[in-house]
């Protein structure tokens, strides 16, 4: 049965017309012994696939991932270059050669202790889809572009979404002078195969493609509690992200009488639950997070002269943010003035949402309709080189059920099924935006 | 004017006949000027007596501090002797062999970047105490013996009062092989002069000192915010130190729901406001300190899986401590429900109060009195080689004011008509006791 949904958009006949039974799938087990085969790199020594990877950017383990994933896409009849910034790319041709091309694919680094599906799975979802097509000998009216991005999660160097932000422009030639662990970033850059110096070059307009997609692991639960194989993503959200500066008066705990105290980790204390409140306060998905603490002199006879904590908030609404920010700082005064501490905010951080849009989202329900799987819309908490992408051109992503909703870790999973319903979504989302315009 | 308390203790009548105008008195400028001798012995390179002091127990420092406080001893006319265990030992004959001798003295040792006058004060003031009797010719009924505890502060094998803790009996042979920085205990012994071979002849038994007294900081603010100058020490509280193990779930802090978290920081912070609620319901002088704190992962954008924290609770009486933690306890059962999280208090460490005698705390009144000090009650928040001595026999302390409350600093201070008054009030408290049987 298809859901009512399904004859909302106006274009569901087409939808039937489109994917017959004979319609292109993606090879379901070719996908899983590809994941398998690309997890070797990074393994734990004596480990299994179960023990989860650690393949984090420019290490040695990403270069032989990488030149795994080119074998694979030499073999499936592509030609894969890698651009300035270190980016995999591969085209194929379609039949209008003067349309921009639709770009899908995701990224193969992982956190050190990561999973095998964070990236892996976009990643060889997108050439098991490109493998579909040519199997078919289907040619779309738009060329097809397939990426692997290079530096995806902010382990080296602090940052992620590293190579994507190169190719949507923000970067400038000192990037390239950061040294992180002794290792300096145009190196890091060269390891890779990239051309720190013709980075320039990896620029690419806006408008230079049609959409962009990805399929990744949702790294949540709520596909997973819902039941629903398929996440429509509305957006990534927005980050912002503070340090808190609280000054007591590092004193003894034995000698101190709790009235003349200026206990900053008390004042961390309040501080901690006053974020969750200012949270909750207001209905919606946004989150907030103390993840980070940092105590002087940390010593449990001494009353903490000084507390640094970090303030995490996100949402779609950056306008909502801002707001509960507002909550955070006028609470931060009360809680300043009863524990006779001072509580100062610094910026750290700060992630614009990316929207996703609404002709992708479409095109990726009705993808999943065709396949007879339910979806629903969710935000994206993490963030993706979708959201870099999004500075392009239309954006959108496709998430698939985590396990527990655990990610960055090696108990990471999602089941086979749902990867192979991923990377059919994926397909026939392409195959939708082909006919968008 | 001698205070309406002085006529209350029946012996009013006695002060004035033992301490007329010529009553024996602490040198004050010699005082003064040995404290600022013993101050160069371990002084930052480079650095002034402002600029405070680490000679930790067992260092060269310590190892220089001992032997100018010992030839400053010998210069009195003292014969000092190092006991096995390291503490520092000298006497004055009395009348009455027969009688036990009066104990009193302190500390020389200090934290890392302490100050001159935690211990110090105490030990030259004992020094100071027996050259006035001697230049007065004043022989008294009981000897006299003066003493400087080795390794009082509790950073060499992160435990305190550790050489008077061998005079009071709580010591194992085992415990010499204790190592800390690669130094084993009974070489450190050995470094200060002790000799570990013959540790267990450093015991004395119960009643082998008539009484102990200590002249000390009062490394609080409560004198010195009341104008008192002479604090008379009720006794030494009892100390509770709990480790809370807090077990969430880490997870990632975009992907993970306000409604699914199990974060272990936000719990810690409600315990840690707990903490303080539960001291503060009842009235007293009761502290509670949550001053270390252990999270894990401690990134920014992760829920906090796992928190360690230390919940430490003083007061005098050990029974008012237990309902403290009862409270924490049925607090922290909310707490885990509400955060969806799991808590545990493991004991860490439990030190039992130790009362000041009344007949000591009676005499130093007294002495206060005689020298128109005004003298308030209080217990003494921080630890001290008296307590140790407690176990022995009758105990009382003497506190001066500290300065804006502080200690284990630089800035430790206490002016010298304080040190003056302490030393005199000491004195006199001896001569006191020497007529208390």
């Amino acid at each position: 049965m298809i859901s009512r949904r399904t004859f909302v958009g106006g274009l569901s006949a087409a939808v039937f017309t489109r994917f017959q039974d004979t319609a292109p799938r993606v090879d379901a087990a070719k996908l899983r012994q590809r994941i398998e085969a690309l997890s070797v790199f990074g393994r734990p020594a004596g480990g299994a696939f179960a023990d989860g990877v650690s393949r984090t950017a420019y290490s040695d383990a990403d270069v032989e991932g990488r030149r795994y994933v080119m074998a694979e896409m030499k073999a499936a009849g592509l030609q894969p270059r890698i651009d300035p910034a270190g980016n995999i790319f591969a085209r194929r041709d379609g039949r209008e050669p003067a349309l921009p091309p639709i770009l899908f694919g995701s990224h193969i680094d992982s956190v050190p202790g990561g999973g095998n599906f964070d990236g892996d799975l976009g990643s060889l979802s997108a050439l098991g889809a490109l493998d579909a097509l040519a199997a078919a000998g289907v040619r779309t009216r738009h060329p097809l572009e397939m990426v692997v991005w290079a530096h995806e999660e902010s382990y080296a160097f602090g940052r992620g979404l590293a190579c994507s932000r190169i190719v949507a422009g923000d970067f400038t030639p000192a990037d390239l002078d950061e040294v992180w662990n002794g290792f300096r970033r145009a190196d890091a850059i060269r390891k890779i195969g990239g051309n720190p110096e013709r980075i320039a070059e990896a620029r690419r307009d806006k408008g230079s493609h049609h959409c962009y997609l990805e399929l990744h692991i949702e790294q949540g639960g709520t596909l997973e509690r819902a039941r629903v194989p398929v996440g429509v993503v509305q957006g990534i959200v927005a980050i912002d992200r503070y340090d808190a500066t609280i000054t007591g008066v590092a004193n003894h705990a034995g000698t101190t009488p709790i009235a003349e105290r200026h206990d900053a980790m008390l004042a961390a204390a309040h501080l901690t639950v006053a974020v969750r409140e200012a949270v909750i306060r207001s209905p919606g998905r946004q989150v907030g997070t103390v993840g980070h603490i940092d105590v002087t002199p940390n010593s449990p006879n001494v009353i903490p002269g000084l507390v640094h904590l970090s303030v995490e908030l996100r949402d779609l609404d950056s306008q909502k943010l801002a707001a509960i920010m507002d909550d955070i700082r006028a609470r931060s005064r009360e809680i300043a003035a009863s524990t006779q501490t001072t509580i100062e905010f610094k910026t750290m951080a700060r992630a614009e949402a990316a929207t996703a849009a609404a002709e992708v989202q479409g095109a990726i329900e009705r993808a999943a309709t065709s396949l007879r799987l339910e979806s629903s819309r969710l935000p994206s908490g993490a963030g993706h080189d979708a959201q870099m992408m999004a500075r392009l051109g239309p954006m959108g992503m496709i998430f698939v059920p985590s396990v527990g909703g655990v990610s960055h870790s090696p108990k990471e999973l999602t089941h086979w099924q749902d990867c192979a319903n991923g990377a059919d979504v994926l397909l026939r989302a392409v195959l939708e935006m082909d006919h968008v315009d």
